[in-house]
C-alpha cells in the first residue's frame, strides 16, 4: 500500500448513528443551490426528509465567478440551516470556501463540502484534515482522477479518514452542457481507493430535463449516492435555475437509487 | 422543423423483420475488435446468438493510428464475417472506411459503420445518404453534439433516414482512461433529434474493468443500446485488447439490458 | 530512425523553381477563406503578388458543418483559381475533400490541402501518397503531435515525400476564440521531425483583431511560414468573415515574416 | 465600462522606482524553480541582476499534487530570497499560498504570486485586494479569459489596482507537452482589459527545448514580459527539472526581450 486512500479497510464514512455513506445503502443529498429564506428553506427539507432523502444541501457562502453575483446569504444562511437541521431532524452538508469560518462548521455542520474550486486549495485540505468531520471532496473540473486522490491524501495525510469524493463534471469543448459528467470516475475510483464516491449530476448538465437520466446512470455506474440541486419551486431558484429540479422529479430518483423501482 | 434529424416520426431504425433499434427493447452489438480467423468468429458467433446479442460487430478495415499497426484482414475478413453472418443467422455491423468497398457492403452487411476518424469525412456521408442502408454513426472524438447531429444531417439530406447514432468517448485531459465517455449525449440527442442512440463502452474506457458498469449506466440512462468489444479469449484479442471483455462478463450485461436482472 | 518523417535530410519540400518550404525562407500563403468571383479573386492575387505573397490560397470545396451551409463554387472556382494562377504566376495551395477530383488538381495545383476534417481520412492520405504532389497535411482539432506526424507517415509511406504539416488551432473549453493556437507544436515538429510546419492564425483565432500578433509569434517560434485569410474586403467575406484580415494588415505581417521590419 | 480590468488608464503596474510592467520596456523574471541552498541562489541572482533580468522568482512553498513531495524550504527559503534580494538589489516574486503568511510578505517580497491551483480561490483573492502589493495572478489551467479577468476582478474590488496578470498553460489532451501555451491570451487581454500580461513557457511547455522559441512567441505576440524557471545548474533543479534552462539561454531570451538582438 503506497497510499492511504487505497488503505483496505471498506470504504464507509459514518455520518450519524442512522447514516453511513459507502455502504450498501446509496445515499441521496437535495435541496437548494442557494439557500433564499428560512421559511422555504424549512418547508423543503419537511418534504425532503419524508421521501427518504438522506442530507439537505444548501449554498450559503458562494464562491461566484464574478465578485459582483450573488454571492450568498453567508452567515445568516447557515445559520438557517443550522436551525432547519434541528427542527427537522435531517443532516447537512454545506460548503466551506474560508478556514476562518471553521468552528461554525464543527459543531452544526454534519459534512464539510469543498468545492471544486478548492479541490487545489492544499492549505485548507490540510487544515480540514485536522479536524475529524467527513469531508465531500468535490472533484476540480480540471483534475485528473490521481490529482484528485493525491488532494484527498492531502486531508487523509493528517489524520481525518472521513473523505468522500464528489464527480461534478469535467471541462471539455462540449459547449451544450456546462461540464461534462464523467461517470468512468466511478469504476475507477472504486478500483484505485477505498474512498466513497458520489456524483453531482446538477452542475455537470447545467440542464435540468438531463438530471433525471444521469442520476440513474451514475448509480447504475455504482455510485455510492447522489447530490442534487431541487426546490419546490425551481423556477424561482436564485441561481442555478436551468439545473434545478422539482421534487416530483426528486422523489422518481430517490426511489430509483433506493431499489424501490 | 428545421434540420430533418428533428423529424418527429418515432426514432425507429428497422434492420431487418426481428430486429429494431430505437424502439422499446435495447439492443446489444457485440463482438472482437479485430477478425482474426473464420473458425474464432464462428465460435464466438455462435455464443452471442445463444445470450442474446442482436448484432455481431467485428472490425476488418481498421484505421490504425501507424500506418504500421496491423490494418486488419480487409476483406478476406469481410467473407468471414458474411459467411458467419450467414451460418448462424445474426446481423452484423462493419466499418466502411473506403467508399470503393460500397458495392460488398449493400447486399452482406446490415449496418455499415462510420468511425469517430470518419465523422466529419463528408463526401462519406453523402455516399452513404444515397444508399438505404441503416448507418451507424459514432460522434468523432471532438464532435460537439451540434456538429454530430449536422453529420447524421448529411446522410439524411440525400435520402436516408436510417441513422443511428454511437456515442463513444471524447477527448479530454483525463489521461488515465482512453476517452470520456460523455452519457449527458444521451438526454440530449433524445430531446434535441428523433434518432436513435447506442453507446460504446469499450473505446471510451479503454480499460476492461470499467466496462459493465459503463454498460449499465448507459442502459440506465437511456440508451437505445450497446455496442461492445467481447471476445471468448479476450488475452488473444489482436487489438484493443485491454478493453475488450470476456463473455460471460457480456452475458450479465446482456440480462442487465435485456431486463432480465 | 523509426519513422519516414524523422529523415534527416533537409526538411525543405519545392514548390516549384522558385519556391521551397523549409528552407530560410519564410513562406506566406494567403487568399480568401472562399472564392467568391473571378475579377474579385484576380484583383486580390495581384496585390498579394505585388506584396511578396508566395502562395495564393482559396477555398472552392468548403466541408461546411451544416449541408445547408454554403458549400463553395466547387468545380466552377477551381477553374477561377487555375486561371488566376496562370495570368498572375503565383502558386496556389486548394484543399481537396473528394478523392474523385485529384485528376483536376494534378496538372492545376501546386499545393493539395488536406484539411483538418480529413487529417484522420486514411483512405484518403494513402491515395495522396501515391502521387508526387505537395501536401498541406493540417493538424485535426483533436489530434495529438504524435497522431498528427503519424498521419505524414501514411502519405510518406507511400512513396510522397512532399509533406508539410500545418497547426491550425486544437479545440479546447475557451470559448472566446474558434481554437486554441498551439505553437508548442513548432518545437516539437521541429524537434522530433524533420518535415517543415507553417501555421493558421485564421481558423484558430476566429478573431481578425488576434491575425497580426499570433502571426508574428509563430514567425517567432520558428514557424515555416503562415497561411492566412486575408482579403481586399474582409467585411464581404462569404463566410469566416470575422478572421478574414484585410490587406493592409497582411502587408504588415509579410514584411515581419521576411525580416523587412 | 463595466469592469474594474476594462479601467482605461494605461496598464503599468509600477514595481518600484526603476521598473514598471505594462510599460513599454517588457520584463523578465527568472529564477529556480524550488530555492534549494543560500549560496546558490545568491550565485543565481548575482547572475541574473548582471545579464539584465528584472525580477528574482524563486518557490519556497510549493503547492505539490502529492503531499509525500517535496513542499519547499518554507519560511527558510523566504528568508533566504529575502537576503539575496537586500544583497543584490533585485525585486523579488514568491508565490503566497496561505494567507496567515501575508505579514511576512507585505514588507519584503515585491510581487506576490497567486498560483494557478488558487485562481479560484476568491477568498484569498479578496485579501489579496485589501493589500496594495503587486499581484501576480497566474490563470488556471481550466480557467477561460473570461473567468481569469472576473478573479482578478475579485482584486481590484477590494481596492488593489495592481494586478499582474500570468499566461501558464490551459490543460488540453495534448500529453507530449505540461499544459499547451495560449499565446491567444495575450491579444485578448489586451483587447478586453486594461491589466499587462506575462507569459510563463515553463510551465506550460514541461521540456527545456521549447522554451527559448516560446518566449520569443509571447513577446513578439505583445507579451508585457516573461516569467522563466532558469538554473545555475538546471540537471540539479530539487523539481521542474525538465523545464529549468541554463543561464546561457535565458541570456538569449533575455536579449532578445530587451530587443538587443
Amino acid at each position: 500500500m503506497k497510499y492511504l486512500y487505497e488503505n483496505n479497510n471498506n470504504r464507509e464514512v459514518r455520518i450519524n448513528d442512522d447514516l453511513v455513506i459507502g455502504g450498501n445503502r446509496k445515499v441521496v443529498m437535495a435541496g437548494p443551490c442557494t439557500v433564499s429564506s428560512y421559511s422555504e428553506l424549512l418547508a423543503t427539507a419537511l418534504r425532503l426528509k419524508e421521501m427518504g432523502v438522506d442530507v439537505l444541501r444548501g449554498g450559503v457562502f458562494k464562491p461566484r465567478k464574478s465578485p459582483y453575483d450573488y454571492q450568498g446569504l453567508g452567515e445568516e444562511g447557515l445559520e438557517y440551516l443550522i436551525e432547519v437541521r434541528k427542527i427537522v431532524g435531517i443532516p447537512i452538508v454545506v460548503e466551506l470556501t474560508d478556514i476562518s469560518y471553521l468552528d461554525m462548521y464543527i459543531d452544526n455542520v454534519d459534512i464539510i463540502q469543498v468545492g471544486a474550486k478548492n479541490m487545489f486549495n492544499y492549505e485548507l485540505l490540510k487544515r480540514l484534515g485536522k479536524t475529524n468531520k467527513p469531508i465531500l471532496l468535490k472533484r476540480s473540473m480540471s483534475a485528473t482522477y490521481e490529482e484528485w486522490l493525491l488532494a484527498a491524501e492531502y486531508i487523509l495525510k493528517e489524520g481525518n479518514t472521513n473523505v468522500i469524493l464528489c464527480e461534478r463534471g469535467i471541462r471539455t469543448f462540449e459547449t451544450s452542457t456546462r461540464y461534462t459528467l464523467d461517470l468512468q470516475a466511478i469504476p475507477y475510483i472504486h478500483k484505485f481507493s477505498n474512498l466513497p464516491i458520489i456524483v453531482d449530476p446538477s452542475h455537470a448538465a447545467g440542464n435540468r430535463y438531463m438530471i433525471e437520466d444521469m442520476s440513474r446512470a451514475a448509480i447504475a455506474a455504482g455510485s455510492d449516492g447522489l447530490i442534487i440541486e431541487a426546490e419546490l419551486n425551481p423556477d424561482s431558484a436564485i441561481c442555478d435555475r436551468n439545473q434545478t429540479i422539482d421534487l416530483d422529479t426528486l422523489d422518481r430518483i430517490v426511489n430509483y437509487s433506493k431499489g424501490n423501482n
